[in-house]
């Protein structure tokens, strides 16, 4: 029999990457990305560090690209290799990243009149415009729909659905009138790969729906229009107009159309997966499953688990959402996360240590860091130069350095920054396991996870907890190309799939105990911060923080 | 009548600087620095941050490589001059800087046994060792000498005489038992020049004495041997050879002798001043007077004011001292300061910024940073990378900064650096207006008072006075040859030396009133951060400073 294969379609921040993957052992026969056109010229230039939009035309051209130029590279990679033999396609986004629509469901943006206005684009997962409007949304809820904050861990978030939609109105009413309805991106492409984006055809997925617009069928679907009226009454309105046909990702949007099969060389009618967040299908292809806690660490961290719907589970306060379904079917899907990680390497990197003669990398720095003990430097830093997703979901949060001496190094303090992160990922652990969500293996992936050892390690003697390493280097378009097997029917569920299709790399970051012992130490010193810093309930004295790292600093130096 | 010049000795941490001055207006006829030939190797390396050392044998040397090229100087400068017309000289020191003597009060470090041991060098102000024996002397005088404390600001610091004299007692026995006595750099050096070392002949100053080893005539000078005692009874004994003649800049320590007259070339029996630290010579030198506060601004700052000895002074909590006579006769010399100053602007050009094709001077600083409006960055620090000395008198403290971003950049950083050591300013100022030290006038000397305009604008605007600045660039070897110029019999008092003397520069940095609206909202921040971390007293939650910092950027930007 001849091996099937699926595409897994990536859509990232800055470009969209496609992979073909045998569906009897994951292997990948092919993948390729393309950088999206506008580039930063089509993320909107603007003094404002809260705005980050995308012109979806981008969205388009880059799924025909990638896709033709992956099928090319596969055929040079295998030999006898068919582009009919690819059997479905899954999709996954960044998110919440909403569009506005017109009435045939296309994008705003493709009309000539807007086609040059920033609040007619995509609304990046990162764009933070809507801050005074999520607080508005959790004031609202707080009051009158507690049990709508208690599925978002307490606190509408200013990256979300509502958050946006409502901010658009309010500041730029002409493009909120001129839309029929909002799409997230994750229900877009997919829709557009299948000619189903008018509302009568639309299919959307739990995912986003669930994690970003407070949609639960416990409730009736989205916010009830008596709560979104008021806000504004035109929310109440747009609720009409939104889909009603909310699905997992086992189940098809469409089936690719005659046109894509012409562009692209695949089989016309081959199924395209309801699609989903990146995190979510990341988990996914990293083997999500009870027990396991899969972190995707990139520019920012997405910390996915799964707990089964036939069991008790509490709300966890803090989370970024719990949804049935939005992982693996017949499972919760719960969605932590840190709001920037490779973002604040980067920083340092690039707007700290700039490209003089003698620049440190990231690599350079990893090396020299790894000669340094836990404690030396006697830094303790937060890592929320972009905010806090969780656990206490705060944009209004920026990064904290403590320690510096006249003999402080940059080394020390990407460090110090290398080991913030992973005490926020400490806190979200503790955070599962403090409501009932036991945690028995941690498995990274993402740029991060491959490409930095030192980080690795440092994460599992912060943790005490080992470190795995997803098998795939994509995972998330690894994970999307499994929901593709799954709706092309070449398994009938996702555990057999996944099974097949996923793995773990060899090398295992075990907790050194020596190290574990000093983070013990300093996690408390961390969490005070984080806790005054952070909380308005934390009452109390920080005196002993600095006096505390010198101590730790003079103990480890002897 | 022919010019009448004096000569100003002035050690530096790193260099002495010799300063021919004409008694009659002040104008330098010749100057030379020498850096210590030790240099930085005489400077005991070690991994300890806290141990800073230096050979004596280099303060020896360079008064006769610096006399000599400053008189080769003048002799370039002026017509007709000649090293005759030299009729005092003044010598100011770091401090407190003991080095342990031998009977005769010859530096133990001359011996050939000891000439390679740390112990047996100067202690330099800023070394840190003895902070165990410094909270030791606090604790116990807390007990049984409330006196003591009251008068160097409730603490007694870990850069002063008896902690490095107990520090080395425990953990340098042999160097201690050798050692006959202890004497300050400013005491050795006059007396170095005047052949007056023996304990029999040494004069020693108020200002070291009283503002660093707790020397009081209402209690009889020195601690008493009591209180001595129960620290280790060696330190009782060491009290009796300590040298009970304690006076003030007006007097002689001796004249010099006719060895060094012919090795330098001035006359035989000229005065020597008694010697005073650098601080308080500068602060003659840049017109200290009631109601001036002097700020010497260098690596670390020094803020000295005077009060008339015959009105009511309450005990000021947080300075490093109050003592009769220290700076002028007839007044209470006020002493506080910032550990680091400039140090902190060094740390961030030369180990955060170092030497890349691009790297960035403090000028380039200086000249971006101008283009920052006040809370623009959102950033706040505190400026502890090495300790408090006012208010807190707490060496174990640390460099804080928060409200860094993904955009964060180091313009911003240093800017911030900046104002942190203007917010610092400004605590030392609030606090002698608290106590009824009415500050009229505030007048800065020093590397960064000369060289960095911008620093000059951000104090203005942060503390809301008009900054001036002095008019000679070397206000401590001035103040030393004012002193000079007393003890030679040109002038019979302070008061018309300075006025002939001393200047200001016509420049002055004056108070932008709507930066300093902005600074107004930002020092209450900045005094949260340091109760919150500097005290133990403080109790409250810090859940606003980030979300104000924000609010203020945001503010600005608009």
């Amino acid at each position: 029999m001849s091996p099937k294969y699926t595409i897994g379609l990536d859509y990232g921040t800055n470009s969209v990457r496609a992979l073909i993957v045998d569906t009897a052992n994951g292997r990948e026969a092919g993948t390729a990305v393309w950088d999206y056109e506008h580039g930063t010229a089509g993320v909107i230039l603007s003094r404002d560090p809260n705005l980050a939009r995308q012109h979806p035309a981008d969205y388009v051209k880059g799924a025909e690209v990638a896709i033709k130029r992956a099928l090319a590279g596969a055929k040079k990679n295998i030999r006898g290799f068919q582009p009919q033999q690819v059997v479905g396609i899954g999709v996954d986004t960044t998110g919440s990243t909403p569009l506005p629509v017109d009435q045939n469901g296309q994008p705003l943006a493709f009309h000539k009149k807007f086609t040059k206005n920033p609040a007619a684009m995509a609304w990046l997962w990162k764009d933070h415009t809507g801050v005074a409007e999520a607080a508005e949304i959790t004031a609202l809820a707080g009051k009158i729909r507690l049990h709508y904050l208690a599925k978002c861990g307490g606190v509408y978030s200013s990256e979300w659905f509502w958050s946006k939609i409502l901010h658009c109105l309010r500041t730029a009413p002409e493009v909120f009138a001129a839309a029929n309805s909002w799409v997230e991106l994750a229900d877009y492409v997919p829709a557009a790969l299948t000619d189903t984006e008018s509302p009568q055809k639309l299919t959307v997925g739990i995912c986003a729906a669930g994690h970003k617009a407070m949609f639960n069928e416990t409730w009736g679907g989205y916010p009830d229009a008596e709560f979104l009226s008021e806000l504004d009454p035109k929310l109440g309105e747009l609720r009409r107009r939104l889909c009603p046909r909310v699905r997992t990702v086992a189940e098809a949007a469409g089936h690719l159309t005659a046109a894509w099969a012409g562009k692209t060389g695949l089989r016309a009618g081959i199924p395209v997966a309801v699609g989903a967040f990146d995190a979510h299908l990341g988990a996914m292809g990293a083997g999500v499953a009870p027990g396991t806690l899969v972190k995707i660490i990139g520019t920012s961290t997405c910390d996915i688990a799964v707990w089964p719907d036939t069991e008790k589970l509490a709300d966890i306060p803090g989370l970024c959402g719990i949804v049935e379904g939005s992982v693996l079917p017949g499972y919760y899907g719960l969605e932590a996360g840190q709001s920037a990680v490779g973002d604040i390497f980067n920083w340092w990197v690039n707007y700290i240590q700039p490209g003089g003669r003698t620049p440190l990398s990231h690599a350079d720095l990893d090396r020299e860091e790894a000669k340094l003990q836990p404690g030396e430097s006697g830094l303790l830093a937060l890592d929320w130069n972009n905010g806090n997703r969780t656990i206490l979901v705060d944009q209004r949060l920026t990064g904290l350095l403590v320690g510096q001496t006249l003999y402080t190094t940059p080394v020390e303090i990407h460090r110090a920054l290398v080991e913030a992160t992973a005490f926020g990922a400490l806190t979200i652990i503790n955070r599962f396991q403090e409501y009932g969500v036991k945690i028995d293996r941690v498995v990274n992936c993402g740029g991060i996870a491959e490409k930095s050892p030192l980080t690795m390690q440092i994460y599992a003697d912060v943790t005490g907890r080992p470190m795995q390493v997803s098998r795939s280097a994509q995972t998330c378009a690894l994970g999307a190309a499994i929901a593709g097997a799954v709706v092309g029917g070449v398994y009938q569920a996702f555990a057999p799939a996944q099974k097949a299709m996923t793995g773990l790399k060899a090398k295992i970051y075990r907790p050194n105990p020596k190290a574990h012992t000093v983070y013990r130490e300093l996690y408390p010193l961390y969490r005070n911060l984080h806790d005054a810093f952070g909380t308005k309930a934390w009452n109390g004295n920080l005196h002993d923080i600095m006096k505390k790292l010198i101590e730790i600093r003079s103990r480890v130096r002897k």
